[in-house]
């Protein structure tokens, strides 16, 4: 089977080095970047770098795992050139805008919209890790307009994968992903922000970041423009999130501002109520 | 060498496991909850169980690691009854209070105050990990009042857990922490609340929380008494930070919302740059 992979980054790097290790898989990777494509070599993250064109003529399965904004553009103009036998699929972080985009195309029968929920704070070829998606889910939006064959397909990746795949309205998806998702990325970064701007000696950063705070600031090193992309694409639900966030934090310095240490209690003791949901 | 440690949880228990693997010393734990004493003994994280008298009696080393509260009450008392070559040490995680507390103490050349700068979202005795200190930050405050002969005794303490020892003017401590450590508690805690009360559906949390959100709410798993005694203890430094935290929040909130992808990109680059300083 020929798989081409289209943007090398950290989540198509990273797909590309599991598939490449399958018997029967030929993976090449596109990326319009030059350093990307050297580099994916290289490291053996794919077998062979291609065009755009020859990844269209030659792939039995098309993965694109560009920025968001990049897909948006992007995927039309790849659906209007497949045939009838390929599958395309991607992977981009946010659903709704995608799937409406392609909704009445007469190809959207080969096209899986989908969303691994993977990832690492890194990006780049070099971010790219075997096994990244064992046990993670996969999120695929309205699979009911997928052909059977061309699902089929989607699902034998995703298994080998190590993913389990869960279904979901693209609008529930976008919502869901702002809240578990998107809302950590912005707290972590403004978290960095905040103690970047306040504390000008970086060498108390340094001396007093405990293992706490490296936990909780981890995704303010995360890339900017893949991010900016994402958050644009689902401004309105993360917008809400944001509002119910910056509102709790307002509730909670209320609190300690009037020392009502029974109202911190209570919000916390509220909030350690995460530790069953995640385990169980 | 007699130690007394006065507080059996996570910190008390990390240390006293460490230091009951030395030769030469036997550690005595106190603990006004019976089932942390049991539980203390069973694990083996203490030699015996004593009551705070006996410690006063028999102890080389007294060192409390009791919530702050708890301490800024205890703390007098002990410095009451000790005598000329018993050394006291507490490694609470406010400093100020309890350093403007005892400062004119007849006995304040026996007392350090420290903060090891370690710890996990667990508690209690059944917390407590062997080496939790290694390579950890220890920051001592008003080193400067303290005889050469109890510094020295716990700086072998201090360096034999492991720790890196550095010496700071209380309320700089309090200030630095506010934005370090406390700040990353109030942001944790609030992104868990904000999740569990928008999203009522917990199974979409489980099935949808990535690593990236995992990481970001772990601290939101601590234990609310102990830091609801923190926060009060460090409201002023604490609610300075969570008003430049607010205020970040709602800067990128409405470059988001206004579709200001440079000005998104801007602060989430500013906030990469926690990276280098992390690391460095």
């Amino acid at each position: 089977m020929n798989i081409s992979i289209i943007g090398l980054g950290l989540i198509g790097g990273s797909i590309a080095r599991d598939l490449k290790s399958q018997i029967y898989v030929q993976v090449s990777g596109v990326d319009s970047n030059d350093n990307h494509c050297q580099m994916a070599l290289d490291l053996g993250v794919v077998d062979q770098i291609i065009s755009l064109e020859e990844a269209m003529d030659s792939s039995d399965v098309i993965i694109i795992a560009v920025p968001v904004d990049a897909l948006q553009q992007l995927l039309p103009t790849i659906l209007n050139q497949i045939n009838d036998h390929q599958v395309l699929i991607d992977v981009g972080s946010t659903k709704k805008l995608i799937c409406d985009a392609v909704r009445g195309h007469d190809k959207r029968g080969r096209f899986i919209a989908a969303h691994p929920l993977a990832g690492t704070e890194f990006s780049g070829p070099g971010a790219a890790l075997k096994g990244l998606f064992v046990e993670k889910k996969n999120i695929v939006c309205e699979s009911d307009l997928v052909q059977s064959d061309a699902m089929e397909i989607a699902m034998k990746i995703f298994d080998s994968l190590g993913m389990q795949t869960i279904f979901m309205d693209p609008s529930e998806h976008d919502k869901h992903l702002a809240y578990v998702s998107h809302l950590s990325h912005v707290s972590s970064f403004m978290l960095g922000m905040t103690v970047l701007d306040i504390e000008r000696d970086e060498k108390q950063i340094f001396n007093l970041a405990g293992t706490g705070f490296a936990s909780t600031v981890r995704l303010a090193k995360s890339n900017p423009k893949t991010w900016s992309a994402i958050f644009e694409k689902n401004n309105v639900h993360l917008s809400a999130a944001l509002d119910q966030y910056i509102l709790w934090l307002q509730k909670f310095k209320k609190a300690m501002d009037e020392g009502d240490r029974t109202a911190m209690e209570t919000y916390m003791t509220s909030a350690n109520d995460i530790k069953r949901v995640l385990n169980k």
